[in-house]
């Protein structure tokens, strides 16, 4: 059995960690922290585990204090809090994984730039590995330290990654309009998050500003081979969990939506969590599930392509996705514990 | 392997029961039937299934010349309809278990007079067992016509039954003000269940006149030992999934809100899926499960207690309770298939 | 032109004051006074009124300087707040209109031990009228200090004020099942009030112990002339605003269902604002309005009468009958301000 | 006193007209029609005119003969479906406002290639004056046959105009991504708009197929003086009402999104319902008013522009424009009738 830890067990990233990780046949939670609940009983906090977790929450020093009895380290922190405890834990040996976004860029200016902290662990950037497990499995298994993609990023670099792999874009055409449940704001008390606030409206947030920007556009880079810049759009929407990634460009080649079908087929048949659908996705039919689904359109008058994914942004947005990380990083198969149906309605 | 078939699969029961049973370690499904969608791909209907179920739903003739290849035959269709179906199955020795009200009412008269249809199957009615299961294991495990709980029965006889069979409350004094979720009308196509017919309201509705009245007066009476009738105000709330059933009664003697979860944990001590709280229920808490949460209040003020119980209405109140009956008339474990825990948020 | 200012402008029940009063033909507000945003504008906050209302809040403090100027001053404050300002501002001749709970209670040991807050102004208690418009027009006429009812208070009482004033019901038999939209809670950060904590589920709270029980029964007592105690439920329901109201009690008689809408039509046959139905109520047909539907219905069965009644908790249940009672201790025609008929869908 | 009469009187957008022309100074509705539900109360289908609109609503056959009475007409039907009434009711002398599309575009073959619908009033098409308000008052108030624009173009129209008039954007390049409330589906009963398949969900529909599309095309033309084709995506949202419209372009110039604030204000610096943010607008802001806000921002770093504006899908999208022409139509002052501030929360 793999033992582990979860810091930020009480945010819903960590909180989906902890559900995916209790029916986990390969995996004990030894500890979960939690900033604001230490000494709470798990369960007090999430009703759902009433009869099953019956433990307390610790605070980060008592699960600094256990580090040397896990396998590996989950971290689910806002960002700039994830500097400290993953030193500590390489240092000991245990594997980390961030689901936060402080080891997700190369570049510590970038970091710096956008999330506006100080990067504390310079040293540590060139050993992370960015998870978005389909394009990247390979690092994955060998790594120590694995940062966990943004929800956002997850959505769309599947959406997006086949086309500029196989230069069928305008690179300077590219829009991604994202729709995002109110989850991914987290569980923290704010006016704007109050169902009163969310509940009937739907709003743009952040336009052309996102933290989520420098790590999609590190990743399309990678894939397109030079250097990507996107129009990316967030958008909050009225229902708890999902996100929907419309993501748009210009298409440099005459082809079909059966064309680009079979492409994004064969680009990923290998990959048993990403479904490339005949027609268009809905976040329900991913709820709960580490899948992603993905439409694709060409708009033959206009020449553009659209292509639309769809996921869970709690699971393959974060926590799922974590787990499917851990699976490889630690030779299991990676579907493990992930064998998961959305559940209709 | 268990071989099962589905009657009635593409309505929200029968989705509900499709998505257990696909997870089920001991069953198969050999069918799945549908009126309106026979010769459809099911995961056309469903896109969850995307690359999982590659069935064609079939007719119900097509199930009817497949019985003899099942051991258990799921039946989730309006009332009225089962009886036909139920008979040709037993008669191939086809265990039957009716998510309808069918064979819910031992009394032919009371059936026809709720649900204004004549009952065509009345000399089953001798063998049909009543399938709440926490209360009837025993007749459970031998029958071969299972008559599986609706919704608000399930929720609200859990509740009040360990006040009644220790005669704690008065009975003319019971009140059922119970409220759900828009999957218990169902996927037919109605202006009364349309988005923007539903959301930001409430209402009551079938006010003292719904059919699930006998129903729960039937096994509270059997609860009771003598004859209980209940007001019952159905609510329907803007939420998908979940029930919950908030009971009243007088108390006969001097109890303490301690003194009935004491009560209520000992008369269900062995049974997995109920949990007594410390507090009050939300249906959050156990979607997607199998579980009951209950709360008690005692209100000392008016010497009345408040009975609060919270399920799935197609997990416990359908579906769960379905595959948790057959786990038993099979001699399987009670809880395969079913050890789910509610995902937050 | 009727002079009002706004205190605690920001809440939901503030700020449906600003909306009513804004469009109100005699009524120009002269301040708007939150604490919490004070010297910001108030359009920043609801930007509804972008374009439209320009003013900057202002703090406690700068809306005392201006007590002066104002003829009415609505409190929409947190209980145990309003006293100071109330003695200020009825020293200086300024009509008061209390939304909060200081002055509803007659008795300043149960508003104690209800609210668990000293009252300070227990002189001031003769004086305040409760201002359920429709039950008590005379002395509402004729006050200074008026105490706006809650919104489960007015919903119930309401509906059971009829039964009660012509002794129908056994008074020990009160059950009141209430449920809530999330405005009810107002516009406080609080975690139980996340979109996601309250999205898709209902939950009770405060079971037998909500603050708005002692003001219940303080006026059906008086509707029956004897003590009357109930046993309160109030419920969370994933909607932004409305209050849905059933009430339960024994039969004294033997009355049908048609003979209480009669008796119900004629007891509010000259207020404009209640209609009585011949079907059941919906809180959405009532949204937005400060109309109160009341649905009624004899179970025969068990002799008890059902008695449901719908508001909009921030109109009729909080700033809408603060007009409407202001309309009235001004002089004006009641419904002035407050002609609204619900937007559907 | 103007004489109105509905046609669609029960579909949303014909009960939105029945709910502003109800509240509207100078008009009265002779007639309301209705194909589903002629002979009944209106106020039994809509429940929220329960003592206010006892009228019971007619068949066409029995509109058609009141036309006489009537000075203008609202028709709300579907597509197709408004040729035969409107030239009856033209020749009658009585003003035709089509909240459908059967007079929104100018040439016959690209209604008949979008629609697949014979259109069979060519020779009206030259008569029709599309209105979206404030772009056109010159030729609206001189109509006789005013087709009322769809929500979609409503919002994108707005958005897009001043960039097109000003030759700011590559108009290759314009992407729009919108988002819509489900009562823009009607209310047909549809599986699709159950409760239950749209709660908790976004998808995108119709991708490079939407109805709108032409009709956006069409006038976003005329503004650019050249011919302006776009990529049009909506998506249904979780909500009953609003339209959140972002649309993209290339800028071709350099400009701050302070230059462009500026420059849209001084375009609609006579337009009472428009209103330039300096923000971000969310739909729930304009919720049941006549109001468009819109919000800019220029993307820097890609030197894309991004419009977003929301407006009410049902007013400004529909019912509250038709009246604002009427208004116009009439003489009247454009704003009467629609001066109405959203509801917050």
């Amino acid at each position: 059995m793999i033992k582990a830890g979860i810091i930020g067990a009480t945010g819903y990233a960590g909180e989906q960690l902890t559900w995916l990780l209790y029916k986990h046949p390969e995996v004990n939670v030894e500890f979960y922290s939690s900033h604001n609940y230490a000494d709470i009983k798990y369960n007090e906090i999430y009703n759902n585990y009433n009869g099953f977790i019956e433990d307390i929450c610790v605070s980060l020093e008592v699960a600094i204090s256990k580090l040397s009895n896990i396998n590996v380290l989950f971290i689910a922190l806002p960002s700039g809090k994830a500097f400290e405890i993953t030193e500590k834990a390489l240092a000991l040996g245990v594997k980390v994984i961030d689901l936060g976004a402080d080891f997700r860029l190369k570049s510590k200016e970038v970091y710096e730039e956008w999330y506006k902290v100080k990067h504390e662990s310079e040293k540590l950037l060139g050993n992370a590995v960015y998870g978005l497990t389909e394009l990247n499995r390979k690092a994955i298994k060998q790594c120590n330290l694995l940062a966990n993609p943004g929800c956002y990023p997850t959505a769309t670099i599947l959406a997006l990654t086949p086309l500029l792999k196989n230069n069928l874009i305008d690179i300077n055409s590219i829009i991604v309009d994202a729709k995002s449940g109110v989850s991914g704001a987290g569980r923290a008390a704010s006016i704007g998050s109050l169902f009163t606030e969310c509940n009937e409206s739907i709003k743009a947030y952040a336009v052309a500003s996102h933290r989520h920007t420098p790590e999609i556009e590190q990743e399309l880079s990678m894939a397109a081979s030079e250097n990507v810049m996107i129009t990316f759009t967030p958008h909050l929407v009225p229902m708890n969990r999902g996100i929907l990634s419309t993501c748009y460009g210009a298409l440099k080649k005459d082809l079909t939506t059966e064309d680009l079908i079979d492409l994004y087929r064969d680009f990923y048949k290998d990959d048993y969590f990403i479904k490339i659908l005949n027609g268009l996705p809905e976040t329900r039919w991913v709820r709960g599930s580490n899948l992603c689904h993905i439409g694709i359109k060409v708009d033959k008058r206009t020449n553009k392509v659209i292509i639309i994914s769809a996921i869970d942004n709690l699971i393959k947005g974060a926590a799922g996705q974590a787990v499917q990380n851990m699976n490889i990083m630690f030779g299991l198969k990676e579907t493990t514990g992930l064998e998961i149906i959305a559940m209709a309605p």
